[in-house]
């Protein structure tokens, strides 16, 4: 499917490449046309501009409304991490002590060229680490704070900025220094431990689906894929248009380990001195990377309502003349009687754009930006008490007999509410109809390897039915996959139990799994 | 005054240290009865607890929607800035390059006995500064974004943690890491920089005074306090009860000076390219140390019900007997009532508190936490549909007859709003009486010497009128100050004009300067 795009050719599309001739070039040109994020000139560290942190204050109030809900209370722990921390707990060590922000002095001092130096005097007895994650600091904290069964469970959680130095960066996907929430809970004994790593699962799933409109697979990495010392990881997973997987959230039941190096202790109803078992869980910024790859088109961004910082844009079609007034006036009685009106539980998010500029190019920012609906309203339909409608997920689309649509402003106003809620759903119906149709089923390796063979170009997912095995052998099907680029995603939970032979080993399989390339 | 506390010793109060006794171990010991915050084990960081990150949340809500309607838009800029943005801008570097955490690593390696160290092979080319403060990296931002003056006034807002290594830290007042948020502007000229350097002023005094019950006085800070770089420094400053003053909020014209230093240029109507006149403006989590010390009493914190995670708790008397179902029941009918009624512009928030544990130490749990209003609820109350509310500001106060004051449930629902807003009100109207009684005015320096002699303990502020002597000579008047451990905090916008002569070159006054201790 290396053919060129067999779109009408009247159809000029706002960006200059479209998603099935470069996807990778197509997401940066998205990323940077909608103003989502841009390189800072700091190495590995984005800026992320308004409409790219609006997208992400939408996600923060509704994960953390989701979060407060489960009766998880917010915290804030330091940025900073002693070394030493790092060293309690080896396995964790072994994962991540590798690429991370090493902090070594605590002054600068003038170089006597007009430059600057980290002061030799100012030397930190002990390096502080930037935290790429914070079990061993929270563990700390929560050792002060156990001390009987009573004082559990225990369940915090903080949106912070965190640092895991990359080589390789990409917008909102991978970078150096990215924002998210991280859960950290203790509980009694495992099962509570379980529990509550499913529950974080399930709001994850249930927030990527209801909030991104972008359907996910909710299960369990197989044992290579584990955070370093976790017992247990669990992930959700997305398909981006190029049928690669990312992983959008995780969940982690870290059994007593984390417990045992940070001393969280508690005597138990029989006077009994126990380890915690604990868990987290985390989304973060990169869960904006997976909405531009699911519901971008060659037009640019689509974001669903529910995140969209505004979800109504008005365009008046100023022509600098005394008319305008007469036009902003409508607009304005416009905007106010659609802010007054609720979609999806919240009052309608709605902007006039007043700004100088030509009509067009506006409404191609708005486009690129993704912006749910956006009413053009010049100076006739003013007078006539129309306005003229473009849904976003819409435009070129066969659905749609024009891309505008003229209606009568109270016919708009009636049914505003009724589009924006019919936006979301149409989102992710799209998205999962393709996510669906591109997931295959094999029962072998070799038709693994034709599933995902050079001629097609964005191959989507299979999945397979596995004996689970551990050690070398697990490692062998590792290197196996990685040889065609491959990864195994995760064991769908809920799904039918498996009724085959291992597609790696020829034992009776035990479960699915997910093999698929990804991000 | 040296004397001890000359309350009615019938009264024992919930905290150990009274304000008079010793302020700062009183200050101690309400950060940690009232759960705000506690040591993190890491040098100069502090974790912020629920109760304390609550009240952070709120602030951030109600100043963030401050910020917004002021057309400002939120953007999230990098954690790290290199070396040399900092030495660009020579007199920011002489200011700040002192104390601030130097990144000089990105990886970690064992040492080969079972410890690790920063990977010599490792070393960063160039340094990494943990932000303290981001004028420098947003300045190279606002380079790539100002082209012409239609891009102006560009003004965008971040919160964000940032760092200042400090060798005496106390908890909220002076940590290394604390949380904030940065306002950063550019505009076409002086005129339009200045005009919102005092909006964001006026929105800080508004702010402080209509959420956080605060009384500030909004005025600008002398030559010698000025942010570094900033040609102008304004400030809030509110008097604590020890009679000291807090900077609570800060806003600077900084002139063309880092627009300079980044080239910040743009193309005026005129086709001439000028430099940006740039603001920067910014209030942190110091404002919650502040809080503390303006409202706190001998019984812990009292947090204003603008800004307190929960306004009601509603606590059972709980005795473990087959009678807690319909106690409990009772509770929760009132706790949906009051839930659906709003003060303030907003629902009310009202916590039942059902957690096991006896009564009185869980209420005086919420005493020392501040909660504005405790409705304690028995069997009988139940029983009887009545409730026992306690009015935090009025605990062991003349103006109540009885700490708890007894009455229908359905008279309370009524009134709950009513009493929620009289609340507000009255912590203010405290803290404004308290304020103005504690300045005094002196028109020589041997007054001001008398004013803050040692047989005050805690004096206040003296208003002054003085010339605004520059270069030597007002350095002179602050060494002089200094010895009495006093520093000028700000003139006050919009004070009467002087008429006297300058407090301390005896020369015609030009202005108005408050003088007092500080933290």
């Amino acid at each position: 499917m290396n053919q060129k795009s067999n779109q009408t050719p009247a159809i000029r599309h706002a960006l200059t490449t479209k998603r099935e001739d470069d996807f990778a070039q197509w997401y940066q040109e998205v990323v940077s046309e909608a103003e989502m994020a841009e390189e800072s000139g700091v190495r590995g560290c984005m800026v992320i501009k308004p409409w790219g942190y609006g997208v992400w204050e939408r996600i923060q109030r509704l994960m953390d409304d989701r979060i407060k809900a489960a009766g998880v209370q917010n915290c804030y722990f330091p940025l900073f991490i002693p070394l030493s921390y790092f060293a309690k707990e080896a396995e964790h060590v072994e994962g991540f002590a590798k690429e991370m922000a090493v902090v070594t002095h605590h002054r600068l001092i003038g170089d006597g060229k007009g430059g600057l130096v980290p002061d030799p005097e100012a030397k930190l007895e002990e390096p502080l680490i930037v935290r790429p994650t914070s079990e061993t600091v929270i563990g700390q904290a929560m050792a002060r704070w156990v001390q009987s069964w009573r004082d559990l469970p225990l369940m915090v959680n903080q949106w912070a900025n965190v640092v895991r130095w990359e080589m390789r960066t990409r917008m909102f996907l991978r970078t150096s220094e990215f924002l998210w929430q991280e859960g950290h809970t203790a509980h009694a004994d495992k099962g509570d431990a379980m529990e509550e790593t499913l529950r974080a699962l399930e709001m994850y799933r249930d927030f990527a689906e209801d909030e991104l409109a972008m359907p996910v697979v909710a299960g369990e990495k197989p044992e290579n894929e584990r955070f370093p010392g976790a017992v247990a990881t669990y992930s959700i997973e997305a398909m981006m248009q190029d049928g690669k997987a990312l992983q959008a959230g995780t969940s982690h039941y870290l059994g007593t380990g984390f417990a045992h190096a940070a001393g969280i202790t508690f005597q138990d109803r029989e006077g009994t001195q126990q380890y915690a078992h604990t868990t987290s869980w985390g989304t973060s910024t990169r869960m904006i990377g997976g909405l531009i790859m699911v519901h971008g088109d060659d037009d640019g961004l689509r974001v669903p309502p529910r995140v969209a910082p505004q979800q109504i844009v008005i365009l008046p079609m100023l022509r600098e003349t005394p008319e305008d007034d007469a036009l902003l006036a409508y607009c304005e009685e416009l905007r106010k009687a659609l802010a007054s009106q609720s979609t999806l539980g919240e009052p309608v998010r709605v902007l006039l754009d007043k700004r100088p500029g030509k009509a067009t190019q506006k409404r191609w920012a708005w486009v690129k930006k993704g912006v749910p609906i956006v009413l053009e309203i010049g100076g006739r339909d003013a007078a006539g008490g129309q306005v003229s409608m473009l849904r976003r997920d819409r435009l070129w689309n066969e659905a749609a007999k024009a891309n505008f649509v003229g209606m009568a402003k109270d016919d708009f106003i009636a049914r505003a509410a009724a589009e924006i809620e019919d936006i979301q759903t149409s989102l992710y119906a799209e998205a999962k109809a393709r996510r669906d149709a591109n997931i295959a089923t094999a029962t072998s390796f070799d038709e693994i390897a034709a599933f995902f063979s050079d001629d097609k170009r964005y191959p989507g997912w299979v999945e397979v039915e596995w004996a689970r095995p551990t050690g070398d052998e697990l490692e062998a099907v590792v290197q196996k996959l990685k040889t065609l680029k491959l990864t195994m995603r995760n064991t769908p939970l809920g799904a039918a139990p498996a009724t085959g032979s291992c597609v790696f080993t020829g034992r009776p399989a035990v479960e699915k799994i997910y093999v698929a390339r990804s991000y």
